[in-house]
Order: C-alpha cells, then structure tokens, then sequence
C-alpha cells in the first residue's frame, strides 16, 4: 500500500538526486519514509536519498518497493507548476502508479525490482576532514575546473586553513581557495584526494546553488557529499570513489 | 490594390496560425477583410482565417489574390518590436509586396497564386458537443498525451458531464480531466474521436494560452478549434480529420 | 612586468571586440595602455583596441607583448560576475598569466607571440563620408540584410541626406533607410561600397547595443566602425575591405 501527496518541487528535487547517476531505481515505501538508494553502471558514484514522511502533504506506505523509470517520472513531475501537488497512488494489482497534479492522471507502469541493480551498501568511513560550503561555491570550482581537466583535486591544507577545489591541465592550472571565512564550516585534517571530473559535474547538477553542502574528506578515500532539500526533510548523500594520483 | 498598415503582433499571429499547416499560401484581400484557407499537402489539416478590415490601422484592398511565402513574411514580421506598425502594399506591376518597420523597407517576391495548393472547402459539419476551453488546458493535454503516445482522443462524457483529453501508450496511459468547472463552457453530446497528435502539436503552437477555444466535436468525426486574436477581429479555424480508432 | 585590476565587465567587451575575427592575439601591454591589433587570416577585417590604464582599477606594465588563446581568455573572464574584478599578473619567469577573481586562480600559459600573426598596420584613409550612429540601428540593418543576402551595402544619399543600409537577393530587396534625424550625426559625401555580410555580422556581436558607433565611408572603400567601450576609456576601430560592386 503506498498512497501520498507530495509538493512538485520536493518531489523533483528528489528525482533529479538520483537521476543524474541512474536511468532506473528502487524506491523503498517505507512507514515512515521513502528511500532510494543507486549507484552508476561502472560502481564509481552512489547515492542515498531519504524523504521524510513529514515532507508529504499526506504519506501512507506499509514497507512495500518500487521500481522506475526516472526520466519517465521526472517528465510527469515536470507537468506540474512549482506550487502544484502531485497524489501518488500504487495500484498493487496492476503495478501500476496513479500520478495525479491537478485534473491530468498518468498510470505510470512499474518496473520489477528484481530487474534493477542492486542497491549499494554505502559505508561508514570515518573521514578526517570535513568541510561545509555552499552548493554555489561547488558549482564554481567545477566550472573552473572544467575548463582545463576532466579530473578534480579536493584538498584541505591544515597549515592555511583552506579548502580547495584544483585542476591541473596540460599547459593551464586553476585552483579556487576558500579560506574558513569563505566557508561555513571547516573541521581541518589531513585530505587530498583526485576524482573524475564528470561524476561531481552530474553530482552538481542536482545541488541546488543555494544548498549547504557537508563534504567529507579524506587521503585518496572517496569524498562523500551530504544536503538537504524539502525544507531539511529530504537528504542525500553522494559517495564518490577516489582516482589514483599519478605523480 | 493592396494597402494596409497593422500592427506587428497581430500580423504575427495571423500568420503563424496558417505557417503551422504550409509554408505556402494564397492570401485573399477582400474589401472587408483578408482572409487565408489552406489545407497541409497530406490533406488532415485545414486553416480558415479571416482578419476584418477593422484589425489594421488602415486597410484598403479590392479583392486581390497574392501568393506568398509564409517563413519569408514571418522573417520581416519578426524584424519589427510587438508595438510597431507594419506597413504593406502591393506593387500591381512587378507583383511584389512593399513591407515598411521603421525606416526598413522589404520587397518581397510574391509566388503565383496558381503554383499554390488549391483552397479547401472546409465543410458545415453540425457537430455535437461543443466545449469551449482555455488555450493553456489543451497546450497541457496535448504535452501530457505527447510522452506516451502519437495519437490522442478527445471525447465527452455526457453522465460525468466532463472533457476528456486522453492518450494510451504501451505501457502508460494519460488522461485530463476537465470538468464543467474547468471549462468556459460545455455543450454535452456523444463526442468521441481520435487524432494524430503531431497535427495537434501544430496547431497548439498557434493558439495563444489565453485564447477561448471552442471545440467542435463529434464520434469518430474531425474536429474543428475555433479561437480569435487581434482583439477579436482575427478568427481562425482549424479542421483536423480523424484517425480511426482501432480497438 | 605587468599587474593589473580591470572590472569582468570592461575586460570582456575588449575580448569580445577580438575575438570575433581572430582565435589568438598580441597583448602590447604599454606603459599607459593596453593595445591590441589583430587581422582576420583572410586579410579582409582588422581591429585596433587600446584600453587605457584609468579603465583599471590599477594597471602597471612596461611594454612587453604577450601572446594570447582569446577563447580560453574569454572562458575565463566568464566565470567572473560583472560586478567582479579580475586580477591579471604576468610571471615573467614561466611566461604565464595568472588570473585571480574572488578566490579563484587560473595560471593561463601563454603563447609565443612570433607565432602569431602580425599585427596590421591600418591605414588612415581619410573617407569622405561620416555617420554617427546607434550599434542597435546598425544590427536592425545587418539582421535584414541577412534575411536576402550575403552582401550588404552602405551608402550616404547626399541630396536625401540620408544613411542607406542595404542588401539585394535574387528575389527579394531590403532597405533600411536612415535619415538625419534617425542618426546622431551625419556628415555628408559621396560615399557608397558593398561588403561581405559575414565580416559585418561577427563586428556587429561585438558593439553594444547603445554604443554610438561612428562609421566613416567612401566609394568602393574599406568602411571604418569606430566605438567606444569601460565608460569611454576603451576604444575599439574595426576595419573591413570593401567587396568589388558588379552590376
């Protein structure tokens, strides 16, 4: 039994998180919450997205899964107007969803959850570094990275107190410090680590500008990045697998 | 003689409504009122617009008939800001039209009105429901109807006393539900008929969101969508013939 | 030596007046300005910038040449927001430019400039004709042009006392007349010359809308666009060869 109402601007918030690294998820119904949790066909990105019940106009779901398509439901979700409400509603005969915003009905058939990759274990790893900046800050580091490179450096010097955002080109370098009072929170140690440039691009497509983002670092360890959205009830986290550094 | 000036806008939207069918037509400059029929080379679609002498700031005209080519015109008309008046006349001699903006002067090579599609006779066809609606929920329906399938149905329900627009796909259905409230008007009757969407597509490019459609339908007949611009002096009709329905 | 702080805004509009006729350039960075020649490899439209030191927020050289990628110049200036400043140093040493906006370092290697081409010498031409004109007129011309033509005439009509902006298709003509009291100033003479459409559409990208741009022409003559730029400070001539006039 799965049966909600959720704003059309949560709901994508929620679809965009997850779309930028999967064509097709599980969304686990819970009692009390929605989760999904996917990682990319080449098991480099993850993400793990809860939606609090308390971020739905009305939620009912006793444990069930679903499996979707994301662009099919994020074309639904993109009919509606940002302050439209979109009703949710599983047909467990058909397996099939009802989505209704405002007078239009889309049945959107359901994938079997068995045919999508499984979900990832993501882990606890205990980073030594931490670093809370805004989303916008992100998005221009990765900008200005792309311009020379398809790798990142993310690093924190202990010594200055920065963080910073680095990409080394063939003949052109950029680096984007963010001293302590340019961010909104650093927790210093020892981290310095190399990552595909297109996985934080993807990552960053569903960032909002706006958003505080808590980035956990390490020494060549994956970098995780945490947010919320849905007024601070809906949080994902993206857990990004190092490259080596060759030098 | 041909002599007339209007206003950029509503000689933009006349002529979009007639460029989304052909990109040729026959223009007939009457005393009263120019007045465009045209039917798309598949013979589906059919246009029937007329502009009364009152919508131009001036218009005199003695019941010529030019050829023109519709992207052409389109091209000048979009040279001028939405409060220029546009200024046309026709050279009887060298049969081309004098188009002025402000100081810009074009002269455009008419086409020979006989190397141009015959004019349909678009039919009385007494048909029996009419809703009337507003452009903004049949730009919705049809985008709704445009992600699961090509065809889409229009029909009333006389017990609900509601409009249908609905598309089934392989997988997914859709359906917008306007009922006596959503809609300007509605004149209940077995109303129940298939079309081609792409035609559809066309013709809601035209329609301005704000327009009041009127919507002439019938069972497995054409449907003719009547709507007006220029302050009411502009009246277009679309005629869209059906598909059968193959259930 | 050179070290200098120019607003993102004035910095781009000097890139942008370049780059649409060459992919790489000289930077003389003189004592009191910055000066920039450069001509197209057809040898058929040239540029003469100088952008003086009170256009910085600081400027100090000593008249070395630098030879730069405008594209990646460019790329970076738009990361800046318009009211940012951007930070420019020359590290003699490696023979790189390091960039600096808010935060952001971008190390720029740069190119030898005996690899570019040579700067122009453009000549002083003396043209009898002189009109002072809006960038937006001259864009409203050369968008009509293009509409008919790949070639687009100018001519001063002297007993009309008018600026003509012209083009010929193989069927359809386009005129934008401009008379006296459309212009900011016209100095009347015998003055009328055909040039490449092309040549003009890239210039014209580069002048600001509300730029006064005076055009200096003569018969059969290269056509001459002068406009300023950062509040005054900066100045842009853009040279172009006429084409031969057949008819």
């Amino acid at each position: 039994m799965f049966k909600a109402i959720v704003s059309a601007s949560t709901l994508r918030d929620a679809l965009d998180s997850v779309s930028v690294l999967v064509d097709e998820c599980k969304i686990r119904l819970n009692e009390d919450e929605l989760a999904i949790r996917a990682v990319d066909p080449a098991n480099v990105g993850m993400v793990d997205l809860t939606l609090e019940a308390a971020a739905f106009e009305s939620y009912e779901a006793d444990g069930g899964v679903i499996g979707v398509n994301l662009n099919r439901l994020e074309d639904i979700a993109g009919m509606a107007n940002s302050g439209d409400l979109v009703q949710l509603e599983l047909d467990e005969e058909t397996r099939k969803l009802h989505i209704q915003i405002d007078g239009l009905s889309y049945t959107l058939a359901l994938i079997d959850p068995d045919s999508i990759r499984q979900e990832p274990d993501i882990p606890d790893l205990d980073l030594p570094a931490e670093i809370v900046v805004e989303g916008a800050q992100i998005d221009r580091g990765i900008k200005a990275a792309d311009m020379v490179s398809d790798h990142i450096r993310l690093r924190v010097d202990e010594a200055e107190e920065a963080f910073f955002i680095e990409a080394e080109g063939d003949t052109d370098d950029v680096d984007l410090r963010l001293d302590r009072e340019d961010l909104i929170d650093l927790q210093s140690g020892p981290a310095d680590s190399l990552f595909s440039l297109d996985y934080l691009k993807d990552m960053n497509k569903a960032i909002p500008s706006d958003a505080e983002v808590r980035v956990e670092l390490g020494e060549e360890f994956p970098v995780k990045l945490h947010y919320e959205f849905g007024e601070g009830m809906g949080q994902v986290t993206y857990m990004l697998a190092p490259r080596i550094q060759s030098d």
